[in-house]
């Protein structure tokens, strides 16, 4: 069994599901509490991936839990394979989200100067749960590029 | 030497290269062409990380050109991690910007109605111009995961 930082069945990898799931759900819960987010489809759509990630990483969490309970090794070839592609589309829509709700946000604060005209916008909310979303993706993208080169080098 | 769909120094890494550069390339002269791109920070950012998957898919082309040429085997280790990083580096850009173009253009299309209040506006290129943005990203990601697949069974 290998064993590098974020391996699945490991505590480091138990840790790093642990805190996506964390900054996910933060990124929620700030979003949904800012009034006017509805507004925008790209703000809808960052809960709705955030979402998906905090369903995504928490199964992976209670799995990890599980290994280490009963000290059973994860690195099948076949799991490792549903794990990673998991973790892609996971982190793609991601980074998605968080890229568009950025762009969105930098329209709104900068290019239109609309958070100022608007004060019904919370926008500095969005701006905490864009980042929050930002680093739940940085996160899902280590354990997804540590699982492919797991697998690749069980292969 | 190890020869999969898409590997530095055969003809379908060429191939794959010289696809990602006209795509990326056909994303910056639409969107350039477009009237009113400079209103939104978004799409300044779409052209510049565009510019940078020509500079880099453009590079890389000619390495494969030459290997081609001359017979030479491109898999070393310090070679390919180079590869890999670039790739990465450029795929998480591309990524990003075309997204957060993506974004943009719902709020002016869809949540605001605005293309159809400002008829300056050229939305339909804007949405071309993503198009191949996606596109010549979604090359770019085949590219990378070949070449982090092939650094990871090398290692």
């Amino acid at each position: 069994m290998k064993r590098c930082f974020g391996t699945p069945g490991i505590a480091s990898g138990l840790v790093l599901r642990i805190f996506q799931c964390l900054f996910a759900s933060a990124s929620i819960a700030v979003m949904a509490s800012s009034s006017g987010f509805s507004s925008a489809t790209s703000f809808c759509y960052l809960i709705a991936a955030m979402g998906l990630q905090v369903l995504w990483s928490f199964g992976l969490a209670c799995l990890d839990i599980h290994a280490l309970r009963v000290k059973k090794d994860l690195q099948s070839q076949i799991l490792l394979s549903l794990v990673v592609v998991g973790d892609w589309v996971t982190a793609i829509l991601a980074l998605a989200a968080s890229s568009s709700s950025a762009g969105v946000m930098v329209l709104l604060e900068r290019d239109t100067k609309y958070c100022k005209l608007d004060p019904l916008l919370s926008c500095n909310m969005f701006q905490i749960s864009i980042a929050f979303a930002f680093i739940a993706w940085f996160l899902l993208a280590i354990s997804s590029h540590t699982v492919f080169w797991l697998l690749a080098s069980l292969s």
